[in-house]
């Protein structure tokens, strides 16, 4: 197989997966269930995905010789954080296909390039501007207002890389506080709702979407979904229609998210993108129980080159995630009725760290008449 | 640990599974979501279950110091198949608690002692009669009459180890087929529908049975099952008693499967027992799409000392077993709105052999009024 992104896997073919936490674990077990085998690649010796393959490489991602010998021993290579070094998917890419691809990550590494690529599709962002020295923050703050949120432009998850800019901050401290020459000033946006759209794309142009969810956060970690979102029909059907575009407009291959705010502004509510995710995604979680194909078994279907299937939702569906000592609970949540326990392997649980998740789901109500 | 049957596990504990096919691996994969790690050991080195896990042992059951290796890196054994040599089981409860326990495999082992063992719980089974020569067989086949089937009392299984015994057969020659001087003749029963009831027992007595499946089975082994079955409430609830009597008789822990017959001849329908599985069932495969819990993940919390579910079925299930080259048909499987493929990532495709199963769940009708 070379490395062009058309690919056709069959049953017992191998699929390399960078990175070991929880969601290339649920990835390995979702493509075992479609009889295919994971090999997962992780520097960490203690990653969760380990557990359910059985062949794992541990080293590090700018290590080239284990990256070439893992390429041979796979037919294809996914990841499940958007955060792989360019380097590292260069090397892979030469050998096997890449999927997402590069330029996929490419595009989403960068806060900037991200908004400047949504922006460039007609869907509204926040306001936005490049900042790479004190002199720009001053001029963009001035621009955007406050409050705001300063952000480095690569490498910020739940939180970390960002720092919110409130009226008569000294912003001279702000900028040697976030420590880093490339950055992104956004104004803040005062949501009604977060919400995410799941989707996937196959290689021949097939979208398929799951439900508008909808997302509570706390300390900037994810901590509740909900889908369906209570939004209005024709906000949730924008809302995958842009999740659609973003996905045909990077030529994507695989699950992706795009989390989006709720906002009103007094008007009619309407959606800003806020950031897209080029993989699964915890928001995405409750469809390992409440619909009929999981976000896993999507991308695993799409980066194999099979069809994708339709997502129907069983009701209405709530995910929770046990994070850090939360994973305490799980002998009360074993005995809810309905509720299913997933519990990742991992180790300590520190706090913040997502630890696992419990899905709720409600049937439909009976259709009157 | 001891080897004590009082069994509590920790997310991070380890189970090990006896046996590498597709029930072992689809065990693993439970337990995985639980967040419980999986040892497999199994003789054949291309074991699919093998897959799944980080740690497999391949060595044969006689191999005395390979049992006890992995004794030694488990928290609690389990299986996967009914026939695990005694002795293997032995050396393994010297060390590690063993669930379900060894005298419900010894029960089960034998036709001869499953069947004694059941009619003295006041169970109804096929008329049977203990042959271990061949005036025996010709006194059983006086008493029992024809049709009637010559079973090995020992590791029989998808019809092989047994013969149909018709009116006027020549019973020298029938004798000599079978080969062995242990056998039980059993009548032959002219049953209505073939059903199954998989049941799950905790430690504590809790019994958790699914819906009963009906099934259908093609060249002896099973092809298709549906649940629910379309038998009368009160037959289905004589079912679901028989297999929690049976359950809790041979104090189980863990999930078995009772295989029945519902039989007529011109009165009111009844149910005889056919077959106790002492394992997870291929006729629960339907669990894992159809029901709020599956049966892999009522054993593995069985085993673990964790609470049971209660189970609640989706819909109207109907599970498709993908035997021999069928497998080949897994592509237009995928693409059947709400059907849920499973490939157990087997090598070659051999005639008989389960390669695969497809769930597919019709939702509930509304409820009237």
């Amino acid at each position: 197989m070379t490395g062009s992104n058309r690919v056709k896997l069959k049953p017992g073919d191998t699929i390399g997966i960078l990175g070991g936490g929880q969601l290339g674990r649920m990835l390995a077990l979702a493509a075992a269930r479609l009889g295919l085998r994971c090999q997962v690649f992780s520097p960490d010796p203690d990653s969760p995905a380990f557990d359910v393959v059985l062949n794992a490489t541990c080293a590090e991602y700018a290590d080239v010789e284990a990256l070439e010998l893992f390429a041979n021993d796979v037919d294809v290579v996914t990841y499940e954080f958007e955060n792989v070094p360019s380097a590292a998917a260069m090397v892979l890419a030469a050998r096997r296909p890449v999927l997402p691809s590069r330029s996929a990550l490419e595009t989403t590494q960068d806060r900037l390039t991200e908004k400047d690529f949504v922006t460039s599709l007609g869907i509204r962002t926040a306001d936005y501007a490049d900042v790479s020295s004190l002199a720009a923050l001053r001029e963009a703050a001035f621009l955007i207002g406050q409050p705001a949120v300063l952000k480095t432009r690569r490498f910020g998850y739940d939180g970390k890389g960002q720092v919110k800019i409130h009226q008569g901050d000294d912003l001279e401290r702000v900028w040697a506080e976030l420590g880093t020459k490339s950055a992104i000033l956004e104004a803040f946006v005062p949501f009604e709702r977060e919400i995410s759209v799941v989707a996937a794309r196959a290689a021949d142009g097939q979208v398929e979407c799951f439900d508008v969810t909808e997302n509570e956060h706390r300390d900037h970690i994810l901590k509740v979904s909900r889908a369906p979102a209570a939004i209005p029909d024709a906000l949730a059907e924008e809302a995958r229609d842009i999740a659609s575009r973003i996905a045909t407009a990077l030529d994507y291959v695989g699950v992706l998210a795009v989390e989006m705010f709720v906002v009103s502004n007094g008007r009619a509510p309407g959606v800003l993108v806020n950031e897209i995710a080029p993989r699964v995604h915890n928001s995405g979680h409750w469809t390992l129980d409440g619909a009929s194909i999981s976000q896993f078994e999507q991308h695993i279907r799409a980066i194999a080159g099979w069809p994708l299937g339709k997502p129907l939702r069983h009701g209405h569906v709530t995910m929770t995630n046990l994070i850090g000592d939360e994973i305490d609970s799980y002998e009360q949540w074993l005995t809810v009725p309905g509720a299913t326990v997933h519990l990742y392997g991992k180790g300590a649980a520190r706090p913040g760290r997502k630890m696992g998740h419990v899905t709720q789901v409600s049937p439909l109500p009976p259709k009157q008449g």
